[in-house]
C-alpha cells in the first residue's frame, strides 16, 4: 500500500477500506507517513468526505492508536460527557454530580481552555485545593469509591489525534465533520465509558455554525457509537448566545452552584436536564424522557445532587466551603455596570458569544497559547439576553474586573457583542434537537 | 499574511491575489512555507481550481522563482515548442530544422523521458556524438549563428516548478489544470522565447484522456499566454495511439529523418505541419493557414528542411551520415514479427500506446527513475494502426529486440496495445482542435 496512491483515492472520492484506514493511521503514528502527504489526504478528505463506516473505521483506529483505560471495574455502565465547547459553558459541574446521584458513574475527562472557550479544569481551580491531575488508577478509585471524578486529559488517549490535530490546526482542515467526529469519538472511547453523552453547540459562538452542520456532526458521532458498540448520544443545543448569565471561572462555578440549588437560569437548567434525562434513558435509569427529567428534578430539590458536588470536591482536595461562600474563590476587585446604550425601549436581538469571551479574554480569563496563566476572578454576568426587552441606560451586564481600565477594555468588546432592535425577539431555545 | 488562511481562502473558494500568490512562491524558494501547508494548499488548488488571473499570477511567480533566459539578441521572434507528453512523439525533431528553415529562430529546450513517454534528449543521443549538455551562452550563439539549437533543460529554470513538482507526485496532486498549465508555461517563458507552440495530446496514452479536458487545459495556457503578454499558440492532438510508428530512440530518429525527406508517416506529417502552419501565422510569416502549410510544404519538398537538420547535427557535434545510414546508430540484433493473432479478416479497433510504451520499456527503452540507463536500439515499428483492416497472421509490427527473449516479453504487452473487430472502424483524425 502507498499513501500517495490513498490521497487519490480519497481525492477521487473513493470510499476508504479498514486496512487502508489502519494504514494510515500505523504511518503516522510511526512516522512513515509524512506530514506533507498527511496533510494533503486531510484536505481531499474535506473535499471529498467520508462515509460513516470510515469515519468509524477511523475513529476505531485512532483510539486504538494510544492506551484505552479500561473502566469495567467501575460497573456495566460508566457514563462520559462531551461538550464541542462554547462560552459559559460549565455544564460538566451541574452535570457528573447530578448524574452520578441517579446512579451513573461518571468518569469525566475534561480539558483546559484555548482560544475563546473555557475548559472545565481551569474553571474547577477556582475552587481552593481542588485537584485535577490525578492518576488514572486513583480516578478509577474515586468513581467506584463515590461514583464520579474530573480530571486532566491525559496526553496517552488517541495519541493519533493529537498528532493529526496539531496538523489540521495549520492545513486549513480543521472543518471537516468526519474528521471532528473521529476526534471527539476517539477520545470519549478511549477514556473508557460506555454511556458517551455528546453535546453539539450550534451558533455563530460554536464551531458549527448552522443547525444542519450540528445535527450532521451529531448524527454522524451517534452512527460511529453503533458500530463501534458503544451507545452515543447527542443532543443540539443554542450557542447563538453565551449558555447561562456567567462567563468567566469564578462565576461560572458558582453559578453552577446555584443551579444544583435548585436557582440558575432558565437555559442553562434546561440544557443540564435534558442532556442528563437522555442518559437516564439511554443507560434503562427511565423509561421515557418525562420520567427521567421527574428524577433529575428531584435529585436537585432535595439537595442529593448538591450533596453529590460536595463529596466531589472533598474526594479532589477542595474546599467544600466555597458552596456556602464564594468569596472563597477569586474573586475580582470590581463589579462595574455595562449598560444599555442610548435611550427609549428596545430589545437584544444578538449576544455574540465570541464577543463575550473577549471581554473576558481582554481582562486576562483567556488563552492565546498552551500554558499561559490566567486570571480565574474576572468575567461577566450577564444581566439580559436575546429578547429581553431593555431601557438605554439599564444595566444589561455586571463586569467583574481588577481595574477601571479592565472594564473599559471589557466594555469595547461588550458593545460589539449585544445588538438591539425596535421589535420584539423571541427568546431563543437553548436545545435545538436530540439525535438518539 | 499566514499560510494557513491562504489555504482556507483557497478551500473556500476565494480567488487569491498576485501578493498572495507571491508569498506563497517566494514561501516555497526560502523554505519558509512547510511542504505540509504547501501541499494542503495544492489539494484545495485541485478542489476549487483557479481563475486565468490567479493561473497567470502563479505562472508568472514561478517562472521568476530563477533566472528567465534573455534571449532578445537573437531576434525579435524566438520560437520554442512543447509537447505534453505521448508514446511516438518526435515532432521536436522535424520541428525546429523545419520552422528554423521557414525563418524562425528555435531555441528549444529539451527533456528526458520517465515513464511512459520518451524524452527528446535520449532520442537525439541515438545520433553519434550528437551533443545535448551545452552552456546558455554557447545555446543562444549557436541559435544566432544557425537558427537554432535543441539542449537539455537547465535546473535552474523556474525553481519553485521543481519543487512544486516533486511534491504534487507523491501528494496526488499532479492532475490539476492550472498546477499543470503553470507548470509548463512559466517554464517555456523562463527559457526566454516569445513564440510558444504547445502540442496538448489528448487520449489514452496521454495526460489528459478527454477532449474537454485538453481543450481545458490548451485554452488555460493561451490565456496565461495572453495575460502575460507571450503569444501562445495550442492544438490538442490525439493520443489515442502513437504518434506516426515508430516507438523507440533510433527508431524515432530514423522516422523523424524520413518525414523530412517527404516520406514519413501521414499522421506524424501532418501534425508537424498543423504545428508549424499556427507557428508561421502567429509569427506573422504567412497570412493563413494554408499559405503557411505551402511553405512548409516546399521547405521538405526543396530538401531545406532536412539540409537544416544536417546543419544542426554538425553544429552540436554528431555525425550527420546517420542521415543517410541509419545503422551508424545503435541497432538491435533482430527484427521479430508481431502478428494479428487468430483467423480471418478484422479491424483494429484500440491501440493503446501506453502498451507500446511498455513493450519497449521491457526492452530496456524506459526509465522507471531518473538517471537510468536505458537502450536506444529497441522499439517498435508499427505496421497498421486503428482503422487498418488486417488478417489473422499478417505483421502489424516489427519488434526491433536484443534477444527472443525481450520478444517476448514485448509480445505480451503489445498483445494488450492491440484490440480488434469485426465491423470497420474510422481512421482517427491527429489533429483535434486548434486553440489560438
Amino acid at each position: 500500500m502507498r499513501m500517495v496512491d490513498l490521497i487519490l483515492a480519497k481525492r477521487n472520492n473513493r470510499e476508504h477500506s479498514k486496512d487502508e484506514i489502519e494504514f494510515i493511521i500505523s504511518g503516522i503514528m510511526d512516522g512513515s507517513i509524512p506530514d506533507y502527504q498527511l496533510s494533503a489526504w486531510l484536505m481531499a478528505v474535506c473535499w471529498q468526505g467520508m462515509t460513516i463506516a470510515e469515519t468509524a473505521f477511523l475513529t476505531d483506529a485512532m483510539c486504538h492508536s494510544g492506551e484505552v483505560l479500561d473502566l469495567s471495574s467501575i460497573g456495566a455502565i460508566v457514563g462520559d460527557k462531551h461538550s464541542t465547547g462554547g462560552v459559559g459553558d460549565k455544564t460538566t459541574l451541574v452535570f457528573v454530580p447530578l448524574l452520578a446521584a441517579a446512579g451513573i458513574p461518571m468518569a469525566k475527562l475534561s480539558g483546559r481552555g484555548l482560544g475563546h472557550t473555557g475548559g472545565t479544569i481551569d474553571k474547577l481551580e477556582a475552587i481552593p485545593g481542588f485537584r485535577t491531575d490525578i492518576p488514572i488508577s486513583e480516578f478509577i478509585a474515586q468513581v467506584k469509591e463515590i461514583g464520579m471524578a474530573i480530571v486532566g486529559q491525559t496526553q496517552d488517549l488517541a495519541p493519533a489525534d493529537g498528532k493529526i490535530y496539531a496538523l489540521r490546526d495549520v492545513t486549513g482542515t480543521v472543518e471537516s465533520i468526519p474528521l471532528i467526529a473521529a476526534s471527539i469519538v476517539s477520545k470519549k472511547i478511549a477514556a473508557g465509558s460506555n454511556l458517551i453523552i455528546l453535546d453539539v453547540k450550534c451558533g455563530r459562538g460554536a464551531f458549527m455554525e448552522t443547525l444542519e452542520q450540528a445535527q450532521t456532526l451529531a448524527r454522524t458521532m451517534v452512527e460511529v457509537g453503533k458500530r463501534l458498540k458503544r451507545p452515543v448520544t447527542a443532543v443540539v443545543t443554542d450557542m447563538e448566545q453565551p449558555l447561562g448569565n456567567a462567563v468567566g471561572h469564578t462565576l461560572e462555578v458558582m453559578e453552577a452552584i446555584e443551579t444544583l440549588k435548585g436557582r440558575g437560569p432558565d437555559d442553562f437548567r434546561e440544557l443540564c436536564l435534558t442532556l442528563g434525562a437522555e442518559a437516564l434513558v439511554t443507560a434503562g435509569k427511565a423509561e421515557h424522557e418525562k420520567q427521567a427529567r421527574e428524577i433529575l428534578e428531584e435529585l436537585i430539590h432535595s439537595g442529593k445532587a448538591l450533596d453529590n458536588l460536595r463529596k466531589l470536591i472533598i474526594a479532589q482536595g477542595g474546599n467544600p466551603a466555597v458552596i456556602e461562600d464564594p468569596s472563597l474563590m477569586p474573586t475580582a476587585k470590581y463589579q462595574f455596570n455595562f449598560v444599555v446604550p442610548g435611550k427609549g425601549e428596545k430589545y437584544i436581538s444578538h449576544l455574540d458569544g465570541r464577543f463575550v469571551a473577549e471581554a473576558c479574554k481582554v481582562m486576562g480569563a483567556g488563552r492565546s497559547k498552551k500554558g499561559e496563566q490566567i486570571d480565574l476572578s474576572v468575567g461577566v454576568v450577564l444581566q439580559g439576553k436575546i429578547g429581553a426587552r431593555v431601557s438605554g441606560g439599564e444595566t444589561i451586564a455586571i463586569v467583574h474586573a481588577n481595574s477601571p481600565e479592565q472594564f473599559e477594555a471589557a466594555s469595547v468588546k461588550l458593545n460589539e457583542a449585544f445588538t438591539f432592535t425596535d421589535a420584539p425577539v423571541a427568546v431563543p431555545s437553548v436545545i435545538r434537537s436530540c439525535v438518539v
